[in-house]
């Protein structure tokens, strides 16, 4: 072959990677199984070989009551996801209780107004900016190209949709390490990912000594 | 700091893979999804980064009554896998029927002395080491280094005690991509690994255009 042959460049391998925001109150930030998860992937497979790699953070915001509008709210139960939780869904139950609606003593905000899910969505954008703003800080620090995406959903099914739309090389997903019996309750992200994305899925735990208090936080 | 300063390599990543041989008569040494896990870490991981990696190849026979001598089989019914199927196993049953030794007439081979046994252990090394000359081979064509191993047991469980004795960063392992319902009569050694291996695992799914005939077959 001629010395002038270019060299054709392999095309990268494009890893997406599920990362979520600490659960942990005063813990700001990405969660430790986002961050484990990352150093895991710098570390171990790309390593010095940053041009072979693209990264693709994606963080799937699941609808959370206490961000919307409490007028909104009980307006609109559904919105309400299944199962919801917090500060919100309390209030829900407050206001169905004999004791009427003594439940807002126990509601941070009050919202009144369509304009209020607006703000509530720009805080949420700027919750998911920042958390990936972490990542994809790091990623130019280490000089590995990257993209990130906020979505909003059920973060597996938002996942494996994302997969399938995008078709990655590999799916790296953060996971506590919890036992069966916290898991039940909980509920793994993880384990759904390995059984139903369209493309190979990698699950790296926490390490022990980073595992917080209260093993479910994370 | 000084030019002269050493520069410091960091430590290979060590990547385990299970490899097995193919099911399929005829279809000589490893199986499509091994072949299939191994080129995907080739081309997706390790890209030309060769110095980066090592690979680990472990292989794991089944104790196979079809290599046993019938005589100690007979014999030594304990040497016989939970669930034992193929020649081996229809000869004992019809050594146990009413027609007597008429099994005899299902069997290739009749071994009769200890000497057998040693005969046996020689030529699944053989195998063995015939599987993994591939992919000893083309590890040294690409450049990466590596290991091989062939231990004797159950799959799963010796993979899962390998990754805990020698805790590599990685274990790779092929799959065939059955569906829920020929998942449950063949089982998976992949599922296994994912659940119960104390490292990360990812697993290789074959290219839908290298399913064979029957996909139970590999």
């Amino acid at each position: 072959m001629a010395a002038s042959t270019p060299v054709v460049e392999s095309p990268k391998t494009r890893i997406m990677m599920g990362v979520n925001e600490s659960s942990m109150k005063g813990y700001p930030h990405a969660s430790i199984s986002s961050k484990s998860a990352f150093e895991w992937t710098i570390n171990k497979i790309i390593q010095s070989n940053t041009s072979g790699f693209k990264l693709l953070f994606l963080h799937v915001q699941t609808p959370d009551e206490d961000d919307l509008p409490i007028n909104m709210h009980l307006n609109n139960l559904s919105l309400l996801p299944h199962g919801g939780r917090g500060r919100g869904r309390r209030a829900v139950e407050a206001w169905d209780s004999p004791k009427g609606v003594s439940g807002f003593d126990d509601v941070d905000s009050i919202y009144a107004s369509p304009e209020d899910f607006r703000d509530a969505n720009r805080r949420d954008k700027i919750k998911g900016a920042h958390l990936l703003e972490y990542f994809v800080k790091r990623s130019h620090e280490i000089g590995v190209a990257c993209e990130a995406w906020v979505k909003k959903g059920d973060p597996k099914e938002v996942i494996c949709h994302e997969v399938k739309r995008i078709q990655p090389d590999l799916l790296v997903v953060g996971n506590r390490g919890l036992g069966p019996f916290q898991r039940v309750f909980v509920g793994t992200v993880s384990e759904f990912c390995v059984k139903h994305c369209e493309c190979p899925v990698v699950t790296i735990k926490r390490s022990a000594n980073e595992t917080p208090q209260d093993p479910v936080d994370d």
